[in-house]
């Protein structure tokens, strides 16, 4: 089987989380009318009171067709992920809940300006990187205990644009 | 007065707060080895309970030299600052405490790369901008209560490169 990536909206992604981008809501003018302030975009969920820590990652890109062998959750806290380049990144996704099956999972694409936080619980493949090496800021849950479970997916899955 | 910018740096920001940067710590490598993960760079510490947001900060840049006529402070939780562009970024601080004196403010400026998070009730300007429109993602506490203190400064203090 092939997924292809659909653009990524707030709409068509709310059953998984929250898109991080201007014009989501209306801006507020702050810092004596300098800044247009999207506030309040996505909102760092975590649990069972651990913290809330930023990371970088340094990502080198894939070849596409890709095979998404499996998927990964965390069921204790949000995962945010913003570009810091411009370039669309894939992301794949399924509902929280039961493992994932090849047939329920979903594929979008950034425009290049957008990040997305996944909602606690939600099913993804690993990020995902096109083209060149890509950095990421990414922001979730810290801490031990169980936040992390890993599926294999029960048929061959490859991405596509 | 005038205060010219040092460049950035962990360990002369730590009384501050974070500098989040590849290579503040050894990476780890994730997702199945393409990603280099710099892991734990920066907490958002809230003191309340209230959640953690993110924003998107579109700003204006200002003309040096700048007045630095304000700074202010959130006493409640951290505050971090991620540029979503490659241009270097002044920012004006001063411990946390008792209102800031011209005389104990500090001026930083990142290489391009990097971004910062402010400890809870630390004095800063707020975000400025250098060259042309740049945009942010902006991390910290949400929600009502007094987590705002702005305080003017005693002398006339002027940024500049």
């Amino acid at each position: 089987m092939v997924i292809s990536p659909q653009s990524l909206t707030a709409e068509f992604f709310r059953p998984f989380g929250s898109v991080i981008e201007a014009g989501a809501g209306p801006a507020e003018l702050i810092n004596d009318g300098r800044t247009r302030k999207f506030a309040d975009l996505a909102r760092i969920e975590v649990l069972d009171g651990q913290p809330v820590s930023l990371h970088r990652y340094e990502s080198q890109p894939v070849e596409l067709p890709f095979l998404l062998a499996r998927l990964e959750c965390h069921p204790l806290g949000s995962q945010a992920f913003m570009p810091l380049h411009d370039r669309p990144v894939p992301l794949v996704v399924a509902p929280a809940g039961e493992p994932p099956r090849a047939d329920n999972i979903k594929a979008f694409i950034t425009n290049g300006q957008q990040g997305f936080c996944l909602n606690p619980g939600v099913w993804h493949h690993d990020q995902l990187s096109l083209g060149r090496p890509s950095a990421y800021l990414v922001i979730d849950r810290l801490g031990a205990g169980d936040n992390l479970q890993v599926v294999s997916l029960d048929k061959e899955l490859w991405l596509q644009l």
